[in-house]
């Protein structure tokens, strides 16, 4: 175990397709000060984080009685091995070294990753899953993210991809996704996917619903969690077809890993029961005999608005601790 | 390392869905004498071991110079943590701790797991796997099983069953599956699933072929390959489907653990190009670009009729070579 000053901190990030948040954390877990900034998904990278940059300065000039010892970088299509991010396909970025960039302005270790594996390594040291030694993370945002944690480790892969479940197919016919191909289970199962559900429901059903007042561009999964707890149709059926794929991708899930939980993090996982009790009735429905009703399904134990970038923290705080050095 | 006398060997054996292979196997994977029986799905598994040992005992008598280290045993639903088989789909077993019916017979270290697992460690020791961290096995006979490897460790997760990637689903509608749900990868890729696949076509479509000569418990995946290798419609438009089907779910298993190769295993991989090129087609067709023609697709390194039981043996050095001591 290595030792830390109390003073030692950490600077998180979590690149999202919407908002990246960003934050110093200590070694508990514990958010010093944090503030978020727009993505743009259109933006160049370079700009983005010359504009991130500032912020974080702004932010730093706050108190001067901490140490930064690293930082940890959430982000889509990370690869942990080389410090790129390559490709997103929620932002027009093309392929970058995030790493590198962020050197340039901090002289301390960094590391990166899927946004999704650093939420499995938060809910680890952190969160939900503390104590376990297999769990997978699904992240249901903007996208569709996985973390998988196989023997108290997380599991890169031989690419550095691993985790990738939110482009695990669930209809090789179905919707088009992003990523260039068809029925991604993101396509379904995030939050821009229950939306899309919403509006296959309204053409294809009678249903009178609250949501056929709204454009395509201002509905949010948020105000379609609100009408189904109002007891909308549309918004039930959406949320009970949302949970139907999802708990029969789960079940896929859970007979590659055989985990002992599976944690359901982000902003269509904040619908709560709705969406909990739906997608484990559909999981062990679907899912092979020796598995039934053995795998927990989990919220996430990263309270509050900024629990991405606790995944973050944990993540540097993680390779800081490591037996072997890293190179700075 | 520990040291093994050259007269060391380990029993290594095979149970399948239709026959049970069994051999007496070296450190360097030489096979000293092997012989199989059939495994007969309706037979009660007391029966079955009884007429099992009795077979190995008659080996056994053949010489008499070589020591007894380990017993490895490969079989479909093996739990590797509890030593038992639970209620295998193609065997009318139920669960029964197979290990302890074993250890009655010899007095040495047994370890059991999934057939698909033992064959995963056997090409990580003496076959295509040689040398690599990160890979998954998928092994295509009476039905599909899968071992996956990660960081050059096998991956059992929380329950020991992880790695069944024959009952991921394909198709929530689809075919019925002997584990009691619909649409499972075994149903379609495995030498019964491409029979029925056979089947269908054979309905749906007014092609002439040789494959309307035979009754659906005479045809073989055997003779399908060879009528597809004699051009035969069906038999080509049955491999294709079967093809595609499984490179659409190697395509997800590639998302999830981002393996350096997929091996290919068993029956009806070794039909041969006619099965592995248009996998590997329709695996890159539906791969997420980060992984895209990066991942190899191999034949099996385990060469000849006894190839599984050399997964066996690997099972159990690789147990006897484990810093920490096994119970015996």
């Amino acid at each position: 175990m290595h030792r830390h000053l109390n003073t030692d901190i950490t600077l998180a990030i979590d690149i999202g397709g919407t908002n990246t948040a960003f934050g110093f954390v200590d070694r508990e877990g514990n958010i010093i000060t944090s503030s978020t900034i727009p993505t743009n998904p259109n933006e160049p990278a370079d700009k983005f984080f010359k504009r991130l940059n500032s912020e974080i300065e702004s932010l730093l000039s706050i108190g001067n009685k901490y140490n930064l010892v690293g930082v940890g970088i959430g982000a889509p299509n990370a690869n942990y091995f080389k410090g790129t991010v390559e490709r997103p396909p929620n932002l027009k970025w093309g392929t970058v070294n995030v790493v590198e960039i962020i050197k340039e302005y901090y002289r301390v270790p960094v590391a990166i990753t899927n946004d999704a594996n650093a939420v499995a390594i938060g809910e680890l040291q952190f969160g939900a899953a503390k104590g376990m030694k297999n769990f997978i993370v699904i992240t249901l945002g903007t996208g569709v993210g996985g973390g998988i944690v196989i023997n108290g480790e997380l599991v890169y892969g031989h690419d550095g991809f691993a985790g990738e479940l939110g482009h695990t197919i669930y209809d090789p016919n179905g919707r088009e996704c992003a990523c260039g191909r068809r029925g991604c289970l993101e396509t379904y199962a995030s939050a821009g996917g229950i939306k899309r559900t919403v509006f296959e429901l309204l053409s294809s059903s009678i249903d009178e619903s609250e949501l056929r007042n709204y454009n395509y561009d201002n509905l949010t999964s948020k105000i379609i969690c609100e009408a189904a707890n109002r007891g909308d149709k549309i918004a039930l059926k959406a949320f009970d077809s949302t949970s139907k794929i999802l708990g029969i991708k789960l079940a896929d899930a859970v007979a590659f890993t055989s985990p002992e939980a599976i944690i359901l993090f982000g902003g269509l996982a904040s619908a709560g029961d709705i969406l909990f009790k739906a997608t484990e009735k559909y999981m062990n429905m679907y899912m092979l005999d020796i598995f039934k009703n053995k795998v927990k399904l989990l919220p996430s134990g990263l309270s509050g608005a900024n629990s991405a970038i606790l995944g973050a923290s944990a993540l540097i705080w993680n390779e800081l601790e490591k037996p072997k050095e890293i190179s700075v």
